[in-house]
């Protein structure tokens, strides 16, 4: 397996590494949606969100909060995105997960999203589907 | 304070709620990216991620995973996006806290992001920059 990640991880590979312990490394990203655009990145590979332990991706949440805070300090950004994609229709490049931190400035116009209307009654049929796998797959107090 | 999600969370305000427990709560969005978008929430009153206790926020990315699972799945989609917006300038309309699910199909357009390139020189800058505040924010182990 070929996976650019691993290789920055085994520094087989060049990266502007920001921060790195046991578990997680945090890089800044080669082609940003804005300047200080940071990743944050599991050293164990993982395909997606979905593939991450629960102790692994705890830990990351915690790192990925304080890189957060971190970066709009340091680009003294007015905000910031966190991104995840998940599967290439979502926007996937790299199959090793990754959290994306964009710094983010009043009117800077990087996102530009279109919201849709649900038509009449189909919002609730859409709840009504979500429940029905929700209810079976999240884990009370897990 | 007259937050819209206190709101839900306290039955004052109507929702379709697709899971609850004593820490968070997950509902429909009722202006989607795409059909089933969905939002994961805390139930404490935080304004963003920044603000979110540790505990609390290692709880809360196991919901988001196994709710981003579960919607996934209800909708058949073939991907996701989890998006995060802090501050005004990255979106955030909000400010209680909360996690976007958007459910993703192969060419669905739905988001058009435009990536920059740093200019000469300013790539390593950048990384310099963030280096300098990060190691004193994360911290180790936590």
């Amino acid at each position: 397996m070929n996976c650019i990640f691993c290789n920055i991880i085994d520094k087989k590979a060049h990266a502007e590494i920001l921060y790195e312990d046991n578990e997680t490394l945090v890089l800044l990203d080669i082609h940003p949606l804005n300047y200080g655009h940071t990743l944050v990145i599991p050293k164990e590979h993982h395909e997606n969100i979905l593939e991450v332990p629960s102790d692994l991706l705890k830990r990351m949440i915690i790192v990925l909060q304080e890189t957060a805070e971190a970066v709009k300090t340091a680009v003294e950004a007015d905000g910031f995105n966190i991104i995840v994609n998940t599967g290439r229709a979502a926007g996937q490049t790299i199959f090793h997960f990754h959290f994306h931190i964009i710094p983010r400035y009043k009117d800077d116009k990087v996102t530009k999203l279109q919201l849709k209307t649900y038509p009449e009654g189909e919002f609730k049929k859409y709840a009504d589907k979500i429940r029905l796998v929700i209810n079976n797959k999240v884990k009370k107090n897990g």
